[in-house]
């Protein structure tokens, strides 16, 4: 089956070739390690992609969209429509991602792989879709096994094709009217943390919604009874297609050697499912900036993953996530663009 | 007097322009506040410049390069001639200021202030110097007030003419070996907080080296009696010409409503001192990044600002300031490029 191939496919990063990019860019005229962790990002993307002199790289965000059965319980501050309404503001360039994406010299690859409404065919849009949206995850499975292999698979064919096209970073992005509900019921279950503890307002339910929200995903917790140790059946019977196509991007992106940028919570989410499904992706995966979403630091914990941006971001769509690849093009001409000492004559410490 | 003038130019900043610029923000596609400090810093940049349908600033980092006499006491990891060395690493472009102004799209402007050595006409360079580097401000005051003066008058009349220029955007940078023991100095003293707990390890060197410098500084403040009431005598006494010139710049670019993105822990220095002589200009401040210095977290506190970015730096030379600056035109394209509920007919929050 594609999933295991590819997850077996995914390496540990060479640690020769990190050795050997801090080598470089401790000659470059700066005090040693100056440069922090620009220097770590430098050094990560040699390792990843195994390119000693590496050209800035073409990079996409992609934004998964999908509709949530659960929205139904009433989690969310904003209606079921405004998930194609917003797919659609996506292919205008007028959504936040678009802006920030273009700022980032990135483009936005937008994918319906489970929006409740029928596209037809609308230029430039992704149509991948497995359902029109998940089953209520608090009354029965929001996806079959097979439903969420489906997902897993979208995304992993999306990175081999990427790769192919020669792009050389990714970034995470979604939309998904109620999305933050599968995300935390993920992040409950593969952490081993409290509903109440990874629980947040997403896009601004007030403090009774929140409450309503835990009960809602504590009670899908007690219907499942899920274990962090069959990962897929997680992501099927409480997660989303979009986390599941990010999921899949994450360990395809992975298999190809390409640097993937995480956004926020739900990234995180599919994130915590794709290094459950092959332990070595983590090393491949970038934290642009950690989200108001409570949640979503106990998933930085948990991957060790440490946030670039502290922007008090929760908005999604791939936003966060284009920064940060900013900033990963940033490190790298670090790398290839600063003089060593030798080069510029510049006398080296005492 | 010029400074005092330029002083009583800078007003605070306009609360309606600010309330006009967040009503704005919340029309746009997102749920309200989202996009956190970056709607922030939009709200901020309009009511800083006026500007209610801004352009992306032209921008420029002023790096200031000095020389200090208390080199002399061995507070540096680095020897003096480092100093000049760097100056002509920044106008070859080799240097990681150069590297992250290039990708920020930022112009770097070196301004020998008081460098210890003769340069000659060297293209590029703004020959500014007050004198050949400081006196050791362990033994001696480092400057004359009238010295100091002349430093702050330098900044003050190159933010005057980068105004002039239509320049909408300024950063700070320096470069002098051993600048961060006169910064760790006005820090203890316009803070309030002991020698101990703002000195770092600067460039790089060990702890028995930080306690040596500790010690430098401590003697140099029994010594002078400084009193924070006074921020030109503190500049004087215990401060660096190129401290003096970022000082300069603040005012000068606060005065002509420039936004000011302050690199780490040299340029919290200058504006501890800035601050100290117009209150106001607080406000034109923005925070790039928090330094590894561990004074730098000291000054933060001290002036209200929260960095945008924590990546481990302690390079200087305007590295930060770079990063910040990009930042700062991310949250002008949000503000100006994004489509609105209306515009987009995406439905609002029910």
């Amino acid at each position: 089956m594609l999933i295991q191939e590819v997850c077996r496919h995914i390496q540990p990063l060479d640690a020769t070739l990190l050795k050997q990019a801090q080598a470089r860019l401790d000659r470059l005229t700066k005090p040693l390690g100056s440069l922090g962790r620009l220097e770590e990002l430098a050094a990560r993307y040699v390792a990843i992609t195994g390119e000693v002199k590496p050209n800035i790289p073409r990079g996409i965000v992609f934004t998964f969209a999908a509709d949530h059965g659960v929205t139904r319980e009433g989690v969310s501050a904003y209606p079921r429509e405004v998930t194609p309404q917003m797919v659609l503001n996506f292919l205008r360039g007028g959504a936040g991602v678009n802006v920030l994406a273009r700022h980032a010299g990135m483009d936005v690859r937008v994918v319906d792989i489970g929006v409740d409404y029928e596209f037809g065919s609308v230029p430039g849009l992704l149509g991948r879709k497995v359902m029109k949206g998940t089953r209520n995850l608090s009354v029965e499975p929001a996806m079959t096994r097979g439903e969420a292999e489906q997902a897993l698979v979208v995304g992993i064919q999306l990175a081999a094709e990427a790769a192919k096209e020669g792009v050389g970073l990714i970034g995470t992005g979604e939309m998904g009217i109620g999305n933050t509900t599968p995300s935390a019921a993920i992040t409950a279950v593969m952490t081993g943390q409290s509903v109440e503890e990874v629980t947040g307002r997403g896009t601004g339910i007030d403090e009774a919604g929140r409450a309503h929200k835990v009960s809602v995903i504590q009670r899908a917790l007690n219907r499942h009874r899920l274990n962090q140790t069959d990962p897929l059946d997680v992501l099927a019977k409480v997660g989303g297609l979009e986390i599941g196509g990010l999921a899949g991007l994450i360990l395809g992106a992975s298999s190809a050697r390409i640097p993937v940028v995480l956004d926020g919570f739900i990234a995180g989410a599919a994130a915590l499912i794709a290094v459950a499904l092959a332990p070595s992706c983590r090393e491949y995966l970038i934290a642009s900036h950690r989200s108001v979403e409570q949640g979503h630091r106990v998933i930085l914990d948990q991957l060790g993953l440490r946030p670039l941006l502290d922007l008090d971001l929760r908005l999604g769509e791939g936003t966060g996530a284009c920064l940060g690849m900013d900033l990963v093009c940033a490190a790298i001409k670090i790398y290839t663009e600063m003089a060593t000492f030798g080069e510029a004559g510049v006398s080296e410490k005492v």
